[in-house]
């Protein structure tokens, strides 16, 4: 089940910093950042055996649909302080990209493609 | 001293990734995004005992002045293909920034004060 994890962000003279210290329930094996994601392009579309993963929006704006068979929702994940916590059981789609939209995903495991299940629940 | 690390970036019908996966040479234990840096604001300005640090430039840019006593540079830290890698011993001065950079910082330690040294070398 997708839960929100609060990231502190520091505004100041210096500008703004959001930090992620601490935080994650996992040790981050990898980072990855989306952005420059074309109007009406899709992203994600899978679940997985093993990896979390906590997406963070720097910029712009996305709509996040997950689904672990039990239950699910749609959440539009913005330039904010919280990021999105993924279970390995949470199928998600990323959509309505805003065209400045950066988004930052932090994940559990190093990619390994035999951890992607490109299934949804039926 | 520092040295630039390859990111790979994925660039298609989705949009841009870039990926740091199995490239850093420690553990990521902290991660923080630096952006709306006002003009003129200067960030940085230390160095440490322990921490090893990657910058990676998500759009825009900024000037990096690193100096480790025994040598140093000013460099353009540019959205593109390549992360910053910062020793501990690089004293580290970010400026110059363009009013839409971002900036992820993926650190090889939590935060911890004590490990912060606020003087460049004489």
């Amino acid at each position: 089940m997708a839960s929100w994890i609060e990231v502190p962000t520091k505004n100041n003279a210096k500008g703004k910093t959001r930090i992620l210290d601490g935080l994650l329930p996992f040790e981050i094996k990898r980072v990855f950042f989306i952005q420059e994601v074309p109007i009406g392009a899709i992203r994600g579309g899978h679940r997985h055996f093993k990896t979390r993963q906590v997406l963070v929006c720097l910029q712009g704006s996305c709509t996040v649909e997950w689904n672990n068979q039990m239950m699910g929702e749609t959440l539009t994940l913005q330039s904010g302080g919280r990021g999105l916590l993924l279970e390995p059981e949470d199928y998600h789609v990323l959509r309505d990209f805003e065209s400045n939209c950066v988004i930052a995903v932090m994940a559990s495991t190093p990619y390994d493609p035999a951890d992607y299940i490109e299934s949804s629940y039926s």
